[in-house]
C-alpha cells in the first residue's frame, strides 16, 4: 500500500490508489481468501488482500484456531489449481480411515474409500494459511495488508473503509471478493438495503480442542494415519494426527444441560466426565487438567444466505455465505471449492463480470445449501450411528457394492469427499441409490419367501 | 424525563434517573409497545417507552404506515385486557367474510365464520396507535418519549444508551421490552455475544398502497362489510374498508420478473397491468397513475430467532422477535397476544422475573413459528386457491361440519382467527380433523362402493 495519501479526484475522502491502476480487494486473508489472492494473481490481476488480525507468520501457533482440516478431492482440486498441491500434501498426514473408539476402550476400523486414492489428509490450518500467504505475497500482484479491519463498504461509491494501523483508509477498487468468514462484514455491507435473506443458527454442542502428544521416542500413541473418533451419546471427541506424532482431540460436549460445558467446570468434574466416557483418553492425557483450564470453549454455527453478489463489483465465498458444522469435514474444501466455480464463471464471461458473480451464485448456493444440512445430518452420523451393527453392515455393503460397480455405485461419503460432484447431485444419486437397493432387496426376499415356501410345500421346481 | 441530568452514582455515563424509582423502559411505540405499556401502567408500574420515530398524533396520516389492519379475536382479547376494545371497535368496521373478484368481473362471498361473532375489525393502524398512545399518557404511571433512539444496551451494566433531542441520554430501567419491529435494535442487543438463532427472509413480492375513494353520496364503491380479493395466479388485490366509505387497497406483485415492480414503471406499463387483470379496478380508480407514482413500494419479511430475552432484565415482543407475512391478519393480533401471554407469566412469576420470561419464551415461540409458517400458506391460498371449485366445496363442507359440530369441528381459520387457541395446536388439530375427514370420506367410498357391486351383481340384500 502505499504511504502517499493524495487527493480523491472527486473531492471525497481521501484515496490510497495512487498509481489509479484497477487492482481487485480481498477482505479476508484466511484460507479462502488467500487462495483466492493466488488464483488471481496467477491470472495477471492486482490484488489487495485486506485482514483484520495481525501477520499470522509473525505469531506463534497459539494465536489463531489451531483446529485441524481434513483436506478432501474438492480442496485438493483448488490447491492444484494454484500449483500448490504437492507442498500441501508433503506437510499433511494421510488418514486412511476412521477408528471409532467404543467406551470399553476396544477399536473398530472404517476405511474413508476403497483404495489408497480416497484418503484424507490431515492439515494444520495456520500452516496451511502461513503457506498460502507466503506464496501469495511471492507474486507481483499480490499485497497483503494486515491488520486492515473493513468498516464499511459504500456500493454506490465503489469504495471500501478500512481501520488501519495508520489509520481510516478509503479505497476504490476493481471489484472485492467478502472472505472474511462467519461474522462477515462484507456480506453485511453487500447486503444492506437489499432484501436479503439470512439464517443462522448455533448448535447446542459446543467444542474444546486439547492436545494428545506424541510417545517419547516420537511415535503416535493412537494409530497415526487415522482420524479417529470416540462417539458417545451425547458427546464426542474427534482427532486428527499431526506430522509430529501428536493428535489435535475435539471435544464435542452440549453448552448447557447436565453434563455440558456448564456444568463441567472443576478438575474434579473434567475427571469424571472422562472416567465415565473416555478412561482410554483420560490415560493418555497427562496434562488433561491443565490443558482444559487453558483452552478456550468454541461455538459452532451454521449459516445461510442470499444474495451473494452485488452487482459486478462484490461477492462473496467461504463461510462469509456458506458456514457449516464441521462434522462432514468440508468446511474448508468447500470454501476451496468457490475458489474453483468463481475463477472457472469469471473465464467464461471475461467481459461481463456481473454475470460471471451471478452464474457462480447460481451454481453454488444450491449446493452449499445441501452441504450445511449434510453437515448437520453427519453431526448424527459421527455420535450415534458409527456404532450401530446396522450402519457397519451398510457401509461395508456401500463399499462392497462400490468395488463391484466402481462407476455405477458410490456411496454419498465417496462422492462429497472424495469426488467434486456438486454436492446437491451428490445428494440426489444417493437418494437414487437407496431407492434402488430397496427395490433391489425387497425383490430379493420376495423371491426367497417363494423359493422356501415352495421348499415347503415340496412342489418340485 | 427529568430535565435535570444528574451524576451517575458510579461514576459511569450520566444517568436520567433523578427520582431513583425503578421504572420499566419499553423500546418502540408502536402497537404492541403502547399496548404493553398500558398494560404494565394499569398493573402499577412505572413505564418510560422510547420511540425512534416522532410522536404520530403531531403528524398528518400519511407519515406512517397507513396500512390497515385486521383485528381478531387474539387482538380482541388483549384490548379488552386494557379496557379499550369498545372503543377500539367503535373505529372499525365489521369485515363479515371475503369478497372474492375473478377476472371476468364476477364476485363470490366467503363469510369469515358461521355467524355474528366470528367477524374481523378493519382499522386504520395509525388511528389504533394514536389511541394506544392517548389512553396510555394519560396513566399516572407512563411517559412517551419520541425522537428516541436506541444506540446500545449494555446488559452488564443494565444500561440503555438513547440518540435523543437533547444529545446522547442513558437510562437504567428495572428491565426492558423491545418492541422495535422487524428490524429491531433491542433484538440485536440482546443477542449481541450470545449463541442466537436468527433467520430472515424476504418475499419475492412488493406491495404498494391505493385508495379507492367513497362515492359522492358517502357510499361505499365496493361492498363495505368485507374484506375484498382480486385474486391473480402472480399477483393479488386485498381491500380493507375504512369508516369513511373507503378501502384501502393493496397490490402485491413480484419485486422482480415478467410483470413486476421492476417492469411495470410508466402509465402505460401500469394502465396496461390493470387493463389485463383488473379492470374493473381500474374503472373504479381515476386517480390510479397519480397514486401508483407517488407511493412508496414495500418489501415484506419474515423473521424467527432465539433467545427472545437476556436474564430477568430484557425481554422481546412482536416483530422485534417474530415478523410474519400480512396474509393470515395475524401481525399485530400476535403482537397483542404477545403482550397477554408476558402479562400473565410476569403475574404468576411475581418473584423470579427471569423464570417469567423464559416461561413467557417456551410458551409463546413455538406457536408464533407455526404461524409464520402459515403465514406463507395463506399467501398460496389467497393467491390460489380461493378460486378453485374444490377449495370452495371444502370450505362450505368445513363450516357445514362445523355449524353441525361447533364445539366439535373447528375449521383452522376459525381457531386462528376466532378463538385464542396456542397456533401450533390449532395446527395440529386441524391435522387431525383432516385425517378423521378423509378416514371418513373413505370408508363411505368403500360402503358406496359395495353397495354398488352388490347392486349390480343383483344379490338380494
Amino acid at each position: 500500500m502505499s504511504a502517499r495519501p493524495p487527493q480523491a479526484q472527486d473531492g471525497g475522502p481521501r484515496l490510497d490508489q495512487t498509481d489509479g491502476e484497477q487492482r481487485i480487494a480481498i477482505v479476508g486473508g484466511g484460507l479462502a481468501g488467500s487462495l483466492l489472492a493466488l488464483a488471481l494473481a496467477r491470472r495477471g490481476h492486482g490484488v489487495d488482500v485486506y485482514e483484520r488480525r495481525p501477520d499470522p507468520r509473525r505469531q506463534d501457533g497459539a494465536a489463531g484456531r489451531s483446529i485441524n482440516l481434513g483436506l478432501s478431492k474438492r480442496g485438493m482440486q483448488a490447491l492444484a489449481m494454484v500449483g500448490l498441491l504437492e507442498q500441501v500434501l508433503a506437510r499433511a498426514v494421510v488418514m486412511r480411515g476412521r477408528v471409532i473408539h467404543a467406551p470399553d476402550g476396544s477399536t473398530r476400523y472404517q476405511p474413508y474409500g476403497r483404495d489408497a486414492g480416497e484418503v484424507l489428509h490431515s492439515i494444520d490450518r495456520n500452516e496451511l494459511n502461513r503457506l498460502l500467504l507466503d506464496r501469495a505475497e511471492a507474486l507481483p500482484g499480490v499485497r497483503l495488508h494486515f491488520e486492515h479491519r473493513l468498516l464499511r463498504a459504500d456500493k454506490a461509491r465503489r469504495e471500501l473503509e478500512l481501520d488501519s494501523p495508520r489509520g481510516r483508509l478509503t479505497v476504490r477498487p476493481l471489484w472485492v471478493a467478502g472472505a472474511d468468514g462467519a461474522f462477515s462484514c462484507m456480506r453485511r455491507e453487500l447486503q444492506h438495503g437489499e432484501r436479503a435473506d439470512y439464517h443462522q443458527e448455533y448448535l447446542e454442542w459446543g467444542y474444546k480442542e486439547l492436545t494428545l502428544a506424541p510417545l517419547a521416542d516420537g511415535g503416535s500413541a493412537i494409530e497415526l494415519t487415522a482420524l479417529h473418533v470416540w462417539p458417545r451419546s451425547h458427546c464426542l471427541f474427534v482427532s486428527h494426527p499431526n506430522l509430529d506424532g501428536s493428535h489435535t482431540l475435539t471435544l464435542f460436549l452440549p453448552h448447557e444441560g447436565e453434563e455440558s460445558f456448564a456444568t463441567v467446570r472443576t478438575p474434579e468434574q473434567v475427571a469424571a466426565l472422562f472416567r465415565r466416557h473416555f478412561p482410554d483418553l483420560q490415560a493418555m492425557l497427562p496434562g488433561l487438567l491443565e490443558q482444559w483450564a487453558s483452552h478456550p470453549t468454541g461455538s459452532l454455527i451454521t449459516t445461510r444466505t442470499a444474495p451473494w453478489r452485488f452487482d459486478d463489483w462484490a461477492v462473496l465465498l467461504g463461510d462469509a455465505c456458506h458456514a457449516v458444522y464441521p462434522f462432514y469435514g468440508q468446511g474448508m474444501n468447500s470454501a476451496f471449492e468457490d475458489c474453483c466455480v468463481l475463477m472457472a464463471a469469471l473465464a467464461a464471461r471475461p467481459a461481463d463480470r456481473a454475470a460471471a458473480f451471478s452464474e457462480y451464485e447460481s451454481a453454488r448456493r444450491p449446493h452449499t445449501d445441501v452441504l450445511a444440512e449434510l453437515s448437520k445430518a453427519n453431526f448424527v452420523e459421527l455420535r450415534q450411528k458409527v456404532q450401530s451393527p446396522w450402519f457397519i453392515a451398510r457401509k461395508r455393503l456401500d463399499l462392497a457394492l462400490n468395488r463391484l460397480w466402481p462407476r455405477r455405485w458410490l456411496p454419498l461419503y465417496t462422492m462429497i469427499a472424495h469426488s467434486t460432484m456438486p454436492y446437491g447431485e451428490a445428494l440426489a444419486r444417493s437418494h437414487r441409490q437407496e431407492r434402488l437397493l430397496r427395490t433391489v432387496l425387497a425383490c430379493a426376499l420376495a423371491v426367497g419367501g417363494v423359493g422356501l415356501a415352495v421348499a415347503a410345500l415340496g412342489v418340485p421346481v
